[in-house]
């Protein structure tokens, strides 16, 4: 690696290095589980495999069989760094997963490194009444002084991730079953949080009373299974039957789903919270769900769409032609074009080659050039007043460089349009944004970022606007329908972590 | 492998087989060459990244010293199964690829199997006037009876690709220099063919006498790039200069670009053969280029766009909605909607994540589902009569899956549009499409086409409607303007191994 | 695999399965330490290497920095399946392995499969004193009883390692600093173990009362350095200071060596158990160590020539050769023949080439054909009254090939004679023996098993002539000197798991 | 790997780089051949396994289908750097390399770098006459002659090994068949070489004139096997049939094999050489083959052990013990200290665990510490008058550290005794040797040697006690029973490339 830095360092053309073609700004996790079928671990691939797009650097898939013992032995697992399609697509190592249900995790790479294999969920554990596995996407904003106050106790932890804390608090509940043992932990943690956990005997969801984070129930036949989007039902052909509500606990009972009960014997529902008002995270709709997803009924796709018919509403510019920046931007740059009636263009070509190499989630990569990953298409600009829609912006480089190219290109002029609002705060559950001042609109006016990244005209999408896309009237700015802490620094819970000056660096995702 | 299948087989659900990732109908080879940079390697592993499309499966890498021997030693080499940016993105393997000069080659997969490491490109061999390395994208239509002759006069095959062929002639045309072996050897072969070659003193790029494979010539500083696409040089910010004319055989003199000499005469064109009209690949255009590449001074997403149109002027149909097939269909399906006026969606998404497991290019593994590439958006085609866009139909068996999958998705009508006529014959000249009698058009109507897979309606473009979209009146049909032997049977150049009943087995792309 | 497998099967020749080089019939584990020198990885890298032989499965390495925090992130580490030279030989992993001190670990195989990278140690864990890592050679009696215990307490295991139980016991001890919590923790366990732990403040080693495994102290300049076997410190050049005694903890203050304070300050000796007589595991010296190391100041080669010759004075036999079964029979071997004044031949050659796939540790694979590693040299053989060789029998299926081998190279009479007494009972202190009913000696009498190995004549080491090979008298009936439970069934320390009835699956070496 | 270095450059203790584990001072080749069975590739994958100590960098099987066509994809062929047990252990490999026939090769490593891929031999290419298999034990003298003039006649080589001249002679022959262009090859080409050829008819062994390099005929029922050394025949339970003879060439009906006619029938002898005295490579014995190997029907290990006797008798010295150099001076040893009735002991310890990365066949790596390997035994050491047994001298950095390592295990006396006379003359016939001018004996007196080393006396063995060890009463001056070149400096086959002052770099092995 050095060798070919140092080379291109010495070089005339040393800014062609192949990298940046890191996949996403922000990164989340993918969970993914399935009871009754024997084929639960190739169906849990498939699912984490249509999940990909929620963390690309890592993949962990745990089975379980229904008539042995509640030893560790009677999970079977597999965690690889790197994409489900290269680390689980081969039958060899699903065969070796057998059981009856399983539960897999994708992962976005950890903070500042490279993934350690340590860090790689479902996690896995023996406690009182059998061995477990758990797979959490979210983030807990309490885990460090938990964290703290079992290290204290005498509990033991291996890894820097949040989520251990909640085996460890099922661990100590007291309880006999992994039913009450969880329930116990999750009244001890806050954030936003969707779990799933798999035993002997059963497979449980749980999403945090917020209802933050997203999971999703399905059903082919007398399978049940539960994701974090639709999208993983629909490789399989399942059906989706509806979203997990906030706060509920979902307890597929293993054995009944065996004996082929009817729906309503197999699975309960508990809600062990105090009712709150949901806030479920806005940006999913705005850039981390996939477009053929549906959350809350409400298909992501259509949503985005609505974002750029309400950007163009809201500002208007008077252009040749709307060109997203691929792939994030294409749907609401085809809701600005509709509205606008204005000529919408691929004017951007997005290579989708992703290299090993090229992956390397430090700062220093994710600064470097965008050509591995965009081209413009000079034909189409040469000449233009263009639109350029993107979703978010985040640092701002990324940006900047687009633009220049869209220039190089020939671009009369290039006024950005975000089809949300600024990014102004980090996201402390469980979306991996940069911390709150890294992002460009932490320190900046529209005017400054609009200068930085070289545009003739910048408008970001207001929040009043982005509800009305999600379907609401405007927002209740007594009670947020949503989480958009991100936007407006109106956190749905509270950041006692962050408050008790501690760090939280284990934030999973 | 097996045991998943075995496992599946024994299972309810046994077609969800997590297989048929397979990138790309068609294949071809993608080549580049540097001469004049330090970074001739790294710019070549950036040009090949950019042509990755052109060619999955495998990649090498050749580069010289300059000032060094003749011998083999002289020349640095890697090949590699699988992707650039997994083999070449790691700066050790391009810091040991030394040299003021490098060429490069992707290829796709070979008929029937996986690749076998002899047959990647580019080839080396020691000549009596020294070691040269050459990268081939096409195929020669009389390799099989000049491969049989060199035979019987002592020549050794090493592999069965046509292009070891051309290193044979090279080496008995009693030349001692690069160039007029290279001249000598041209004469005798036949077909549609790109060729770089390199050796110590000069780089070279060849293109037939009908120009029916793409070549390019960039430049950036003093340094010149070789290329099948522009999008090659975008990626390393070279200047495409123009397009190698038909027939032409281009030198560069790699002591010239050394000593910085201008232009015109660090470059020379030899005419060799008699000439002839030209007939470029109409096939590039509707399929293989990049959208961000520009052929002739033509881009092709306009050309992609005016299919569409034109396909939407002959085939107007009664619709609520215009899906493309992606990402093939896009440009095409753009074109259409806004000619037909027909609101454009994007009604199927698709998966970008590939594994190596999933690339297994056996017929059996094409012919599985296509769940793992595409899914389609329910809440957009819902209720909806839909046009479906794609670039053509080779076996059918995809667009059978794609239109039941947009029925399941609730469409009320589904109509197929192609925006290229039928595929009725196999390509001669590097693409490798299925033998004739495989393809669906061969020997089946539209409408029995139409029926198989599924659609209310189906329609292809007409042969002069293509000849309209790429700038031309019509076709002349006395002195076709253009190579559409796939469409139109009608073959450039004679297939004389094909008449003189020869397995050409080594079709190399 | 099952390829080949099906093709042996339909073929004549189906017992030529390439498998069966397994390395070792017994296997153990071994630990290494290093505190004081930046090169602290390197060195742990060569001592494992040089202790490679005590396990072939995995290894690992922790390093700690010194100037920095106590979270886990202050430790750096590399865990691998495979060779220590296959894994760390690497000098980019050595590099990332930062820091001033070090521990490692080789680990032979899980019983009944193959290593799962979650069992590799040294295990690594966050206290409330901060982040440590412990490495284990031995095995714990009441490992399963304590686990149940800490399980029911809250505490959670995720691996099933007898090891697991020493960190939890730590984390549990309510002590606020290494030292005083490994005193604890040690307090609760029984068995025969070594361990190393390290942690920002110390190195510490500790030996069990009965000092049953072994553990030695080495010095070079002002590092000091732990290890199994004296053969560690040769290969980095350091010296064997002495033995650490049965039931001592060593701690070597990181600090002091840091500041460079004289031996006597930098390390501190705790004995805080009550006092026993020792007995240092005797099978050690009958196969386990290395013949070049020091163990209790007696060389393990000459202890084994001493148990040859006593096995020759003890069993004569009219012979024309005596033949090693290589390379555990050699030394003895030579002793034998030395007092028989019998010609010593190499007259079977072992292949020490080992093959991945050729080690699968699994009962099947061990029963296969022994020609893979070792070859009857007939011309020395032919015609010959052969006294043969080897430590020690287990199953005896080895010793029934390698007779048969000598006969078909044309031995005349073939005379087993065995440098150990028969093994009866399995080892529950770190040694992976077959459990007790598979060993051939717990239920045949010698006249059985010679009959089953197909020998003229079979003769064990009786025990007292072992105990006079280690420099003993006799065996001390009253106060053992050694653990000889292995051949004698009496056990050190009691089999509390074995008693109660639990399984300890988890013994870890 | 430079991390490591720059890492320990900076460190007190840089000297204990782990490295210098490089397998072997010399390296040769070795080739095996089987017809007549479906597993042909399993048992050649075996019978390379046993010869893995002729090569250890890379192997290549190449299978060949009996009953189909004549072109090159009726050859199946795996080629892989590294051990053949880890490359072909695998049975997916084998049963991919179908066939009733196959061929293999093991190298060594290449002069000055890594094995490069396309140097791995069986060579495979398709002549007139259909698509063959060849591969090569030893050196052609005049390669670079035939390739210079092959070259110039339009002949194309790609690959520096000698080994591709015999497929263009074959091709070039104007012969319709195997058999005679085979023939008409080896009239051609001069040097030491056993050949192994395979094509649809026949399996072909040939060797030299003068039968400098080895072959043997092995049979297991209805198959035949060639290979170089007979303990590649025990592996797989074959008998050994005979030694091909000097300018023998056989050819193995593959037809009549399956036919399962008499052996005399199957096989078939040609000598197609004028007759000349052999000179069967010396060294072979001295240091080459296994020690259970048989060679002109004399056992390796017995000659070995005539050869320590005769050093002994030679060169008496007083002394305590004798100890070899484990494990190539073994056997010569044993023959020492039996006729020096002096006592014979294991003193030094080798490792026999080889790590990937300490293979790195560099002069600079040749030259570092001997610890990795080699370990002293001190307590047998201590005090006493040390003879010290070893094969050779090479370019005696490993003796001299060696010396200095009994030196510091407290030998009072160090006399080093050298089984084989002064290696003074690098060989041309398939040894991989360094240059003359490296080799110490070249431009050292013994007194010079023995004090560069460090011993107190050093003796050799005179070239007429070489001869009786091998069963002659003397070297014959006038027409040597032996190829002894390294020792005397008497080339059996004139140096034609050498003496024309053509760098024959590709000398295979």
């Amino acid at each position: 690696m050095y060798h070919f830095k140092n080379k291109l360092q010495s070089s005339p053309a040393r800014n062609l290095s192949p990298i940046n073609q890191f996949v996403s700004p922000y990164e989340e996790c993918g969970v993914f589980g399935a009871c009754g079928t024997l084929d639960a671990a190739a169906h849990t691939a498939l699912g984490l495999h249509a999940l990909q797009h929620r963390g690309q650097e890592a993949a962990g898939i745990v089975s379980c069989e229904t008539n042995s013992d509640r030893s560790l032995s009677n999970l079977h697992h597999h965690h690889a760094i790197g994409k489900v399609g290269d680390n689980f697509g081969d039958g060899v190592i699903i065969a070796k997963l057998r059981g009856f249900s399983a539960i897999g995790h994708n992962r976005y790479s950890t903070t500042g490194g490279s993934v350690n294999a340590a860090n790689i969920q479902p996690l896995i554990a023996e406690l009182s009444f059998g061995a477990l596995a758990l797979a959490h996407n979210g983030n807990l904003t309490n885990a460090a002084i938990i964290r703290k106050k079992l290290i204290s106790e005498g509990s033991i932890f291996r890894t820097t991730m949040d989520t251990e804390v909640v085996i460890h608090l099922m661990a100590r509940s007291g309880k006999n079953n992994i039913k009450d043992a969880l329930i116990e932990a999750l009244k001890k943690i806050e954030g936003g949080y969707s779990l799933i956990v798999l035993d002997k005997d059963y497979l449980i969801g749980a999403r945090d009373p917020y209802g933050i984070r997203p999971l999703m129930l399905g059903r082919l036949g007398d399978a049940y299974f539960l994701a974090s989007e639709t999208c993983a039902f629909d490789i399989i052909g399942a059906q989706h039957v509806r979203d997990i509500a906030p706060g509920e606990i979902i307890i597929i009972d293993k054995k009944k789903v065996h004996e082929q009960k009817p729906k309503k014997e197999a699975t309960e529902s508990l809600f062990p919270f105090p009712k709150v008002n949901p806030r479920f995270c806005i940006f999913e709709f705005v850039y981390f769900s996939r477009p053929d997803s549906q959350i809350e009924n409400k298909d992501v796709y259509a949503v985005r769409k609505r974002m750029g018919a309400e950007l163009s509403r809201e500002n208007p510019i008077e252009a040749d032609i709307v060109i997203p920046v691929p792939d994030s931007g294409v749907a609401s740059a085809l809701g600005y074009a509709e509205e606008a009636k204005c000529q919408f263009e691929l004017g951007i070509i997005r290579n989708h080659y992703v290299g090993r190499t090229f992956i390397e989630p430090t700062d220093q990569i994710r600064n470097l050039g965008v050509k591995l990953k965009h081209n413009a298409n000079r034909s189409v600009i040469e000449g233009k007043r263009v639109v350029l829609v993107d979703d978010s912006i985040v640092r701002g480089t990324t940006s900047k460089k687009i633009v220049a190219m869209v220039r190089d290109a020939g671009a009369k002029e290039v006024h950005m349009r975000i089809a949300s609002p600024a990014t102004t705060n980090a996201c402390f559950y469980g979306i991996d944004t940069p911390s709150t001042e890294k992002l460009l609109a932490s320190h900046m006016t529209t005017e400054e970022i609009c200068k930085f990244i070289g545009a003739d005209s910048l408008a970001y999408l207001s929040v009043d606007s982005l509800y009305r896309a999600v379907g609401e009237a405007k927002r209740n700015n007594e009670i947020p329908q949503y989480c958009d802490a991100c936007f407006t620094g109106d956190y749905a819970v509270e950041l006692k972590d962050k408050n008790a000056g501690l760090v939280n660096k284990g934030y999973d995702c």
